[in-house]
């Protein structure tokens, strides 16, 4: 396995307002002198666990190995939920074990272990702050280079709790949209690596009982205001519409299917 | 005293919409090239003086020695306040002398000195960002090692004005709510360590006319959407609910009376 | 032309709230290990190119040489919208040719080059987000020290949309409201350079129908909760409320006519 690369990228439902996010970053600083600290989002909605496992897979794809991921939405906080310190694809992944690590924890050939060697946790430990108490310094450890193995047993049976996937049926991709992004453009579950299994494009893509039309390349090749499905920045279909809110304007919202056919040219 | 860490904390009320704090953090890169800076927040309330005295506070402890906190929340900006470098804890405190430093220069054996010495401000200074203009370059100095020393002479008068502690009263502990935090907690100016005033536990704690049952470890001691009095993050006895907002279920803000006595079992 | 410093600042309209401010973070730490990441901004209006533009404008001129700056609002993402890499001032500026590096892509001596080179972008590029695939590659090779040129060829015919400036009539400077700050502080187009137009002072000042008094030098030197006009933290004339907002006060927003005259003393 890699050793820790410094870097330590942060997700957490803390927001900006507080002093959580600072005493994290104090402990990573104390820990490793030299850590470089990575903010990914502080804005996670306060104990949405789904939401920040799916911001960690989109995320974390695109750090070099070693990298230390520290993500902390943990309403479970001093109960026997479990710490974990997780290995994947070359990085490191550190906080609850409540599913929020599934992306990583998910893939082949990840392992996991229990963080249980409170000796790289702070001296005094709170019952509500884990994030500080106990995730971050084992960060900064793993960043350091401390090996994965010192933290604690190998453990097999953690949580992994993966998005649902779209199914294929009656030549039809049916999935859902699976988050609305800050543009309001709704990203669905399917990925483009499985529009293949329809066959050659062109698709057609409706959300709903909204007819997006056929499946562009990019947001301007429909006029502003128009309905656009293209591949989103996270590499699924999205719903989006150019220059506004799919999410406002077509009422949007994580849940609602989407189907993915081969365009027809005709009435279904 | 300890020398400059290279490591420089951001707390304004800048927000992150405009161009202020990238200015600063372009003071800082400028003076020291190697400068690590660490974002708290920008979140502060505008003019907040007592809000962002509260994060440092609870923020700094969490620090390496050395590490330079610029604390801008500055509405006296070009007026006579006086600008200071104080340092407290093995750490370094730049910003106005507003109250905005309290909690380090209220410790045992801080120190502070004035500003005066323009050569380490910039040599253009506005009349209403000294944030840019002389308290980053000044930061930016104490973080590569410029004794303190050196900014000007020491002073004792600065302003110190801390929170309302709670009292002691027919064998309970009276305080406040101090802050609402993000999630909604409630959190009082009563901290753990005075709990042993009132002998041993277990505790009970009421706040204005809401009981909310004995002081617990944790949030799911007790079920979700129930309240529960629990040492929150900040070390201090908070007032939450489980997987919901204490604030907006009971109707809690800064200001509101906290009592915590020893739990009897009965009727008052 | 200065080699990179390492430092990439960012100013972005993709909130803090997805991943896609992570996922540029990757590719940067992944290209550059040792890369300083500064943010500025990710919380551009979606779309907002002059607003973008404006802060960078205000923010680039305070780093040091050899600073890049990656400013990602691309609404024409995907399209034959040219993707650039400039120089002005002893730094770099990566983002779309749609006017959004307007403020340096302006100054005198400034030059352009097409990204054109595509041995610098990611092996795969989507067609919806080059500010991960295309932009953080170049700007982070650019921060290790690859030469401007190697990207592609130079361009002359790029896109600068300047902000409207103040013109001088009749013994006044007309200009407009250009931006609201956080504070509520109307920011205008009226920089302190061009008062000496008017002659000596004291200045007098005009939004919309409001009589803002003199100029003064800070907010204090007026009462709380009264107007002030003064020059602001980016060096305009600014119509403030001390310890209030303007905007909300005075019913100000962008595009709105300011004047500035010598102060008369008497019924105008």
């Amino acid at each position: 396995m890699q050793a820790g690369s410094g870097i330590v990228t942060l997700i957490t439902d803390f927001g900006w307002r507080d002093a959580y996010v600072g005493a994290m970053k104090g402990v990573l600083c104390s820990i490793m002198k030299e850590v470089r600290i990575v903010d990914i989002t502080h804005e996670v909605t306060p104990q949405g666990i789904q939401e920040a496992a799916y911001i960690l897979g989109a995320a974390y794809p695109w750090f070099p190995p070693g990298t230390v991921h520290l993500v902390v939405v943990d309403p479970g906080v001093g109960t026997r939920r479990r710490p974990l310190a997780g290995a994947a694809d070359g990085q490191f992944f550190v906080g609850p074990d409540n599913s929020v690590l599934s992306a990583p924890l998910g893939r082949p050939g990840a392992t996991a272990h229990l963080i249980e060697e409170i000796d790289f946790a702070l001296p005094e430990r709170s019952d509500t702050f884990h994030g500080r108490d106990v995730f971050a310094p084992v960060a900064a450890h793993l960043a350091s280079g401390v090996p994965i193995e010192r933290f604690g047993p190998r453990v097999a049976d953690f949580e992994v709790c993966l998005l649902p996937t779209a199914r294929l049926e009656a030549g039809r991709l049916i999935g859902q949209v699976v988050r609305i992004d800050r543009f309001g453009n709704a990203i669905t579950n399917v990925p483009r690596e499985r529009l293949r299994e329809l066959g050659p494009g062109p698709y057609e893509v409706k959300a709903g009982a909204c007819r997006c039309g056929e499946l562009r390349r990019t947001f301007q090749d429909v006029a502003p205001g128009a309905i656009v499905a293209l591949i989103g920045g996270d590499g699924a279909v999205d719903i989006a519409v150019n220059q506004g809110s799919a999410a406002a304007t077509l009422g949007l919202e994580p849940g609602q299917p989407v189907e993915v056919r081969r365009a027809q040219g005709g009435d279904e």
